[in-house]
């Protein structure tokens, strides 16, 4: 591998004003959040690069090493062995070095202040927000006084070239009318939104285009920012980091996706069929190439057919049409907009809506936890969503993630249970999923990781 | 008094962007806390106003009142009956705005996060300076990446037509220079730096020159900021203002004044003497217009006769020559820029300099306090100059401070006593200042509020 | 005196990105022109100081001398013996070196290209109009894009200080409601409100202000810029910067003065009454402290008397109360700014209004063309305005132009001669001028350059 | 097509400053002009369209129509049936909107105020780079006090994949190292390295990126110039802009081409072996990727058999390694850098390079004027170099331009007669052009215009 065998850098923006005490905080964090720390700034390091799996990087890379050094002007680090695509001339590549400071920053820094401080009642729904928002303005993410402007994009990191273009076209769309864009960050939906923005925001010569990567650790341990980001922000984990994407949000595109898109998809809704929700704007847009018309249609009907026809109210559909998209996006920032000024609201972060605790709280998707979720009919359309929104947490897991690998290979499929009408419109959708190839990567036949069963 | 019956401000700059929580802790602030920023925020209101005594202010506009409003989007200022010179057609003007929300930030809001997060250890040293540092930060006065560049001036706040016309020159001469001014923001040595600097940063068209006014409650409640002052800031105490301006300073310069600026040099002096502190180089200029010259020749023969000859190397005096001491501070501030360079430290904080915990501690002027100062020749320099700072705070405090006026009439004069040959010197000190009308402002007769006595 | 031998300058932002062709063209100016313009650079370089007397500055500074250095890479200047007082360190103050070429640019540059180019039909109207805004474009003075915020203020060079103390307040007040400044650049009048506004500027934390100082040769040459004077701008001759002050204000605001003040109230007021100029909005503004309230009653009477009542109509009268002139000024500003924005008009140059080419014409202070004035009521209103005009610019030529005075010399006072009603205004009027010491400076009882006869 | 019917534009930044009689004489321009401006207009706003011939495009737009309309604050455009890809909801895209301006500027304005103002000596050599010069200053490309950072790129606009990528690629190497980018601005070669800079500006949060595309009115109206293109500006015809290429470039990159590439190459090399050049860094790289390595070993080839080692010396040739090209740049740059700063040179034109009169002169493809070529040995270098540069002019216009076209229709062949070695070099260059399928577009075999004879 191309490496630099050696080098010093020191912060940019971030964290380039610490005190002796703060440096020295730092310098006692635990081993596990820095090795934590390790393996994020190598994914950043290694940015460009196809590889998304970070066991692979790491063995790539083994003599990778990143040091914390305390100096009395601040700190800085010392990097061995670092990918060579990093650095030009033998100078780190400015926007990795600040991605770099910002991994330290919210997975070291900020992490260790909301951990141990004891300042967060992590317990309690209004904690969490404060802990979400904290990390937000620590990164400069949360600005005052501006108007609103921000679309989150979610879909499939690893879609089909003709979604991929699709979503670029979207973000081209979007950028020419100035819009900025926030999504996880990675490849696939989450780059191809950005991408075109970044076109779009040329030929209209704005140059402060925001492209916020929202990332959480175990995401971006595996998978590179892609380098069109140039804010970036991480959050302790994956529930914390949705609650940012719904607060920051004026407005949702979701872009096809799998499970895990689908997943997000209800934990919205759960959200907006919240009692307290409704009357407040939050316009969400599924949008698809033509070829991918299948997927949303599907995912309608799994919707109607499970939450009920209101629950279909939260969101539009519209295949093809990329301008379409954008119009329907600056409209509904536009309603957010004139609701925020009303009701004398923030801009830049939405305290209004309401987000259950149930769905601030972590799923940890055992068998027992699986097979306890409650999918059924009589529940409020909110909680149910929820719930399948665990659901499909699970079999993301099952599928992709090594807790949930682990759990599957030891234990057999996840038992799921539930109504009939439910689980009959469950099986049709997952069976669509596989049958698109959206359920697992790379190759093969698709074993299930689930059963699932009426009663 | 022409006053505005009732109006609404909204944060600028500090303050935009807190959390819920942070508000509501706000909100829960003790009322004593609320009533000193109550008395700032007039005295702010009040800038270019001539009344300098807080209790006058406070009789006149007795039915001033401002309240702090919690919204969801933020906080905003309440304010009744504020004076009409702050406002144009209705609408306040900018620069108080500002520092009417530097007020809050300072007073309410740091304070709150200093004396009630059990965070900072205040016993400490380190935990001073570490307190001192992110007051500094949160009011956005240290910053990174900048070239060494700011002068503090120091001197008295009641001080000669001429004094006050050679502070000016001289900050015109560094002004040209593009050098920046700190002060302790009120009139006087104050103000005539700011004033003439910012000509000269106009003819050398520099946009950005800093005038920063450096504060705690007790002074700011009494003096409003000149209209200069672009930054303010508002320490806990005094003995943390006094350490903000050693940390910040790269040069310091001192225009005559009366006793507390004989306090100021000689706390200055024995930080300059430790011996931790010998190699550091710290750029101290007396300067005075030719009619004041023997300000500073009665107090570097004080000096000489009491802390000895090397204490004498701290600083050079200048008199009159106002191209001269900026030049000499330029040089000094270049000097001090090489240092740093040198030994990698922050330009923006000198974390370098040792303040020993005695001058960080706040001295009482109680009689017993005062009577148990040892003026002794055996003392090491700096603690000997220790000692003398704290004779001076006690005269000061008698001649003009609430406590120390009480404690005066109470229990008659304070008693000093020590070393022959120093009370000889300081008996000659005094004398002269009283001479010289440096003593208390105002009218009649000056009668001392202290004996000295040998033994 | 103290001077600096020698030294280069560059430009900073006129005359720096000359063609060669242009640098050769520029050093082929004739002697005169080169002439002219050492002794503005004289001016230029000699700000702050008290002569306001071209011939002895240049008796004092008789070794001063400036070449223009023509280099492959763009022209510098070589001056010789210059005013210390403009130099930092030995390296010109940037204000003053961006003043020097804004003189090279003026009176070498544009000056040739209109004279010599043949470009401009200085004979029409049009023509006249065209070659002010080509000047004041080539200056960077209009601009595009920006509200109208601009007032010219008129008055005296040479004041009282109650009057100078009242500008300034009145740039006060004008400053704080973020109104830009034009003047004729010099002392008095032409300072007092740049002074005022630049702090009004500063507390309303306003950077870009805009102090410009619209000059022409003769003036520029006895009087030095003052030292706010962040745009310079120097017209071919008295007549073009009359006309640019008329082109470029949004409102205008006239201080007391003399007789100077007077032939320009009644320039302007002939515009004004030009029948095509009806229903254009241009807000006129006389303020005068209560002390020197006379000035314009007297003035205002003269007009009332002599032009009709009509005229008194284009203009206000405020005595005292600073922020009320403000306030005017700014309902004036806005009152233009819905006019231009419903004509279409542009913001940056009134090319609506209409000049009378007798105005665009220079008068030539002979007895002859004194003698010859028609000062007859039977004139429309205009043109009875534009004879006024004249007959003051005589009057001030005799007073103190060095042209007048040896007319005066050689055949003795000016003959006036003109309807009785009017001869005994202009009596009085100019009799109210000498006893309040406004028709010349300095010492001494004043004998009049004029005779008025009836008939 | 889809098409907006009609809309209004006003300029954002040129022509926003024009003078009533600038307009009006910009409306009298004459019928020519304005349709050759119409033509361009077109193209501007035809933007991203795959269409590269005027013809066509015009076909298609048929009632596409553009006015320019006069007004008292300025000039509008009036559009007719544009291409609705230019618009966003109705608002014409800023980008397009800056370029269209430019357009009219530099056809319409600066040519006319070239042609007829008389002000030009274009018969001689120094009028000739004065007018060029003029015409960059105007469109705001040469600035001040900006250090060398420009490459100008050059190559064919229709290439394969491989040579594109291989160009952008080097634009990315270059934009990490913060060079700036000036080509032809159409396709190809033209938009592969705008469009690698700016990713690689991007990376390292450069925001000032140039993209210059630098044009003339046959090229313009043929070709949109590409959306990354930030600064346009169209000289007055093909030899006025190689000469803007020549002397605005601190380095030059040649990418593989065809015979119009090889025009452009003996172009650049008659005048750096002309006498005066000697000893001025004048970096030029010719590039390819491996693939295309034999484009540049026959130029070389052919280069060293006709003018002699020597003319080989002026350039290097670097295959692949688009790093080594970059820092090869860079360290070019820097030559000139050091070069200019000591020989007291402006950076943001090469005043000092001699270009030939022959040079600057347009060559009319004539058989007369093709026969009449001088290909001899005997001659020097730079002359030769010119007559070849001419030769291959004429091959290219035989080709593909329709004068050239229209010759060889009505005479047959161009009859090329020289030295047998120098014929015979040219032969076997122009064979391998053919059989690289670099002699023309498009299908079919290809039919040569040209006869080569030794003699």
């Amino acid at each position: 591998m191309d490496t630099v065998s050696e080098t010093n850098v020191r912060p940019l923006r971030s964290l380039n004003l610490l005190s002796h005490r703060e440096i020295s905080e730092l310098m006692e964090t635990n081993a596990e959040v820095f090795r934590q720390f390790r393996q994020c700034a190598l994914a950043v390091l290694n940015t460009d690069s196809q590889i998304d799996d970070a066991a692979e990087m790491l063995t790539r890379y083994a003599d990778f090493n990143i040091e914390v050094v305390p100096q009395s002007r601040g700190l800085k680090l010392k990097i061995y062995n670092a990918p060579a695509s990093s650095f030009v001339d033998g100078v780190m590549i400015r926007g990795i070095r600040d991605h770099l400071f910002a991994a330290l920053r919210d997975i070291v820094y900020s992490h260790n202040k909301i951990a141990k401080s004891g300042e967060f009642d992590l317990q309690s729904s209004a904690g969490t927000t404060d802990a979400v928002f904290k990390v937000l303005r620590n990164a400069d993410i949360v600005r005052p006084n501006q108007a609103p402007d921000l679309v989150v994009c979610w879909g499939g990191h690893s879609i089909s070239r003709a979604e991929y273009d699709y979503s670029k076209r979207v973000g081209y769309e979007l950028g020419l009318r100035g819009i900025n864009i926030a999504t996880g960050c990675g490849l696939g939906a989450m780059k191809g939104p950005m991408k075109g923005a970044a076109v779009g925001h040329a030929k209209q010569q704005l140059r402060d285009g925001r492209y916020m990567g929202i990332s959480e650790p175990g995401i971006i341990a595996s998978e590179s920012p892609n380098p069109i980001v140039n804010e970036l922000v991480i959050l302790p984990d994956i529930e914390k980091r949705l609650e940012a994407f719904v607060r920051l949000a004026h407005c949702v595109v979701v872009f096809p996706g799998g499970a895990g898109t689908a997943e997000e998809v209800l934990y919205l809704i759960s959200i907006l069929m919240h009692s307290k929700n409704k009357n407040k704007p939050f316009p969400l847009i599924f949008a698809a190439p033509e070829s991918s018309g299948l997927y949303f249609s599907s995912l309608n009907r799994f919707i109607r057919n499970t939450l009920g026809e209101e629950a279909t109210r939260c969101y539009q559909i519209i295949i093809g049409q990329p301008d379409k998209v954008a119009r329907e996006v600056k409209h509904g920032i536009e309603r957010v907009h004139r609701f925020r000024r009303k009701t004398q609201e923030a801009y830049y972060f939405n305290w209004q809506i309401e987000i259950d605790r149930a769905l601030q709280t972590p799923f940890i998707p055992t068998h027992e936890n699986m097979a306890g979720l409650r999918l059924d009919r009589e529940l409020p359309a909110a909680e149910l969503a929820a719930q399948l929104r665990c659901a499909f947490s699970g079999i993301v897991a099952g599928n992709v993630k090594a807790f949930g690998i682990e759990q599957i290979a030891e234990k057999g499929p996840y038992q799921l249970r539930g109504d009939p009408a439910i689980m009959a419109e469950l099986e049709q959708l997952l069976q669509q999923f596989v049958q698109q190839r959206r359920m697992k990567l790379g190759a093969g036949e698709y074993h299930p990781c689930y059963e699932l069963q009426s009663g």
